[in-house]
């Protein structure tokens, strides 16, 4: 955004609150108290918040209190607080909607899970992280307290979060606190980033007028200038009407994150456009829809998709994220002169920008408006994306078998989570079936992060009723964040868990060092995790491990197993150098770069 | 330190600088050229690093090559992150006069291992943290790279990390690489303190002169000021002479951080002045020393000690670190008055205070002084302090009985590391032999800790040809960084963990919420993880419950068990509400501050 865009967006705010202020003097006056920890849940319940992660410490246990005796929300304590920031991520993915909550305390709880709040920044997730934190008069005199440095320091923790979040509300005192809170979770829902909050012991049972609850949050985005809006429709349709019929629409990791699935499913109703996504925009749009044509990674791309891509007149690309992953190293060979990029904040029509143009409110206008090239868009054939499963003649399970078989076995509705590295590359060729949700952290990549995330996704699609979640992993990423899957036996949550045996860090092996011992790692008893962490006796989980094709398919076709009525860990044994199509392209185009020849 | 103490000390290190770049330049002209790399890993062989913690990632692999093939230099490869910082933490407190070392990559790597490097800067230890970064040409053309926030700010990163370490170098070419490299070691050697590297990619191979390697690295603290530690000499024993004999050392955490054991114990075999310890000084002094009277910590401390310290005329404080749990919550009741305090950057007399005057130099002179005083000072009674394992009624093991019991378990030499929470207040009391070695987190208290960091401490241990690491641990608190028990399998390695299983987070439970579910963990099979997380055949470690005092003795009897030939685990079942006395004191004295009675 740039200064103009942000000066306007911050008038917009300072008028939205203070429209609020104003509605909220203007109803009965009523006096009722509440505590701030009840404040804050309430707002949470009206984010439609059920469950709220993280690690109890002796300066959040007040707050904990009430999260424990509140009706509808749960509180899922997790093993350790990385753990329970990759879970309130996963969970805010699935959820839409609302937002992912973790609670840890003071300095060591809070760095603990900062890799997480930072990951949900990079991949724009809404998270809010609250800390519990020592009293008031403890943060004034600063004693020398167990979680702190030892010199005095109490701001130090609150400035590391200032690098990873979007907005902070450090409460000390209660008279501010509502509006602090509020302006805090409408920057985490508006701009679906995370924020932080910290809640000092004392202020967790402070009374404060609970009438400002009746006046929801609001998550429209500021509204676009109407004038330059409508100049920007025209400067587009100038382009389409120049495109000939040829436009293609590209979907990317903005259209899930800034809540344009609607959109975009009436833009393509509407106009018959031909569509792709990238990696990170996978199931933004059916992947079964009629027109729709499978993934562009750059020159990854399958050679058919990657031509119908780049020759396109006019690429209508809608929440693009041009990361080096999800561009297949940024090799686009799209040219700007046929591009237009709608974003969450401002818009692109070939090279010139227009900030504060977002896309929320400009792609229904947009859509109405081309409407009429229904007809000729739509006699452009779109070849249906498929993936078959390859015959082999041996029964090794290879990377070129197992993703596009994996893929059979998905339904409508799973929630399919895909650790970064090997299994997010294997994902990205296979088509998944409607209403399906892919999840995966392609730009931050973190590994471990698959696992933990799976239980807030898992957490998530029981309370959207949605299908099996299913994870999909790699031995040496499950073992950075391995105990939370004692936490989703333990909340009776029925993940299918499959875990690639491949003997160490397979993307590594591709990217530097095939050969070298610090990608190997420690082997694991795979098929004992789930009765030593939680299954006790052995009653609520089932382990597999599958060494053949044939054993593959034999798991995959058994009607129990599809079933997942209880947590099913799989252990797929696979060749230690084998790896995916998408990630040998990869890191192939990675040691060009770093030779210098790309 | 005040701002004359800060400019003295730059002054200082700019002459040692200077004098270091002097003596490169009059060695003889050698143009031996080596890789930064090497020359890392040259200096860490200088300071006698023999293990290497970290994860790979791909920013970090170039500089792992080297690792690899270094001939002296082990990499340990950690299941994560943070269990990777904890256990550099471990390996640097137990090595002593070296450094623990970590390797992450860039962004994902090095947040999730910042929690344990602010442990290690609250609790003074030297570790480096060297990070894997992108190349020089990507930090400066900031394209949108995995691992990275995506909004093109390659520096937030290194923000947070200036927040937790005393000193950062961020590598951008070869020329001022050795010097940066040496500033930071300086800085991490003398100050106790983590430092953080950043290595961009391309320069791992980059060569500079080697030469500079033919000075060492000097660990020399700031000299202090003849004329004013002459004069605070002076003021020491006219207080000396006025105390009458009557004068007691207390050893804190700061002369076991800042390397004054053999000067503590010159002290006190010349002048028989009787010794007393804080719960963070322990083991500092041999606690078998025929005038070491036991542990001081404010009002929890056991009354005739408590009596003995606070009313001796004189109280000569060396190291002393008054955080909340090594005081018994800042109960001291020693008066100013009667009080010297010795730290590393200052002196305190009564209530003057001497800044730039470090121990280090200051207590070999005071000790000179101090010999004629021993006649006199032998003549004060100090019953030599134990504990005797209490007899009770019934066959459960209680806090009362374990804590005596495993005492006497102990041997010469032996590294007895003990989690924060119950293990750590469980141990306060308990008497340990000569060159033994305890570490803990007192200060800090991050929970997990202490199992990541038994890892490095038992593999400094060996490094040392010390006896066995034994780990005393919470269910709840093994379960944050579990995974890392893999990694010492791997290594050989046989330490013997107790896990003490009272089904949740027993300080918690003290401290707020005693019935509260959320301090409820999940119960996991803990005799299992060992097999299950690494030794897959059972033949390289054996796992126990012991659930009464007859179970728990015959084990601690068993010779094999004690000769500690394989990895073992000691489930200890344990009553939910037990706790130790120590930890019940310093629990109620938290309700009291909380409720402002104190």
């Amino acid at each position: 955004m740039d200064t103009a865009a942000r000066q306007l967006q911050a008038e917009v705010n300072r008028l939205q609150h203070e429209l609020q202020t104003l509605k909220v003097q203007y109803l009965n006056d009523d006096d009722e108290l509440i505590t701030i920890s009840e404040y804050i849940l309430k707002r949470l319940e009206q984010l439609n918040v059920t469950s709220i992660f993280g690690v109890p410490g002796d300066f959040n246990m007040p707050f904990l209190d009430f999260i424990e005796d509140h009706p509808t929300i749960e509180w899922i304590g997790n093993c350790n607080e990385l753990n329970a920031a990759y879970a309130a991520d996963g969970y805010a993915r699935v959820k839409e909607h609302s937002i992912g909550v973790v609670v840890t305390t003071f300095g060591v709880g809070e760095l603990s899970a900062i890799n997480g709040i930072a990951g949900a920044f990079s991949e724009m997730v809404p998270v809010l992280h609250i800390v519990g934190v020592p009293s008031t008069t403890q943060l004034k005199n600063k004693p020398m307290l167990h979680h702190t440095l030892g010199n005095g320091k109490f701001d130090v923790y609150t400035k590391a979060a200032e690098q990873v979040t979007i907005a902070q509300a450090m409460l000390m005192n209660k008279t501010q606190a509502a509006t602090e809170i509020d302006r805090l979770l409408t920057e985490c829902i508006v701009h679906a980033r995370p924020v932080y909050l910290t809640l000092p012991m004392d202020l967790t049972t402070e009374k404060i007028p609970a009438k400002r609850l009746k006046v929801e949050l609001s998550r429209t985005p500021p509204p676009n200038d109407p004038d330059v809006e409508s100049y920007v429709l025209d400067e587009i349709m100038e382009l389409v009407d120049d495109a000939k019929q040829d436009i293609i629409v590209l979907v990317d990791a903005c259209a899930i994150r800034h809540d344009m699935r609607q959109e975009v499913n009436d833009l393509l109703v509407t106009t018959q456009f031909p569509v792709y996504a990238t990696p990170m925009g996978k199931t933004a749009v059916s992947e079964e829809h009629e027109r729709y044509g499978g993934i562009y990674i750059g020159s990854i791309t399958h050679p058919s998709i990657k031509e119908r891509v780049e020759n396109a007149n006019l690429i209508l690309s809608i929440g693009g994220l041009k990361s080096d992953f999800n561009t297949g190293m940024f090799t686009y060979r799209i040219p700007a002169t046929h591009t237009i990029e709608l974003h969450s904040d401002h818009t692109l029509v070939r090279h010139a920008k227009f900030p504060g143009i977002g896309m929320k409110s400009l792609l229904p206008k947009l859509t109405e408006r081309l409407s009429k090239y229904q007809e000729g868009a739509s006699r452009i054939p779109v070849p249906h994306y498929k993936l078959d499963v390859p015959k082999e003649s041996d029964d090794k399970i290879s990377h070129a078998y197992f993703w596009p078989r994996v893929g059979k076995f998905f339904r409508k509705q799973d929630v399919i989570v895909a650790e970064t590295g090997t299994s997010n590359f294997g994902m990205m060729d296979v088509p998944m079936p409607e209403k399906s949700v892919f999840v995966s952290q392609i730009l931050y990549g973190s590994i471990g992060w698959a696992t933990a995330s799976t239980l807030g996704a898992a957490l998530a699609a029981r309370d959207k009723c949605l299908g099996r979640t299913i994870l999909f992993t790699g031995d040496g990423s499950m073992e950075l964040t391995v105990q939370e899957i004692s936490t989703m036996t333990h909340h009776n949550l029925t993940p299918i868990l499959f875990v690639l045996n491949n003997k160490g860090y397979n993307i590594e092996r591709h990217l530097h060092g095939l050969n070298r011992k610090y990608n190997d790692i420690v082997d694991w008893k795979w098929t004992s995790l789930l009765t030593t962490l939680g299954d006790l006796e052995g009653k609520m989980s089932k382990s597999y491990t599958v060494r053949s094709k044939s054993e593959l398919n034999k798991l995959l076709d058994d009607e129990e197993f599809a079933s997942a009525q209880k947590i099913q860990l799989v252990e797929v044994i696979m060749d230690k150098y084998d790896t995916p199509r998408a990630l040998q392209a990869a890191a192939d185009l990675t040691a060009k770069m770093a030779a210098g020849h790309l």
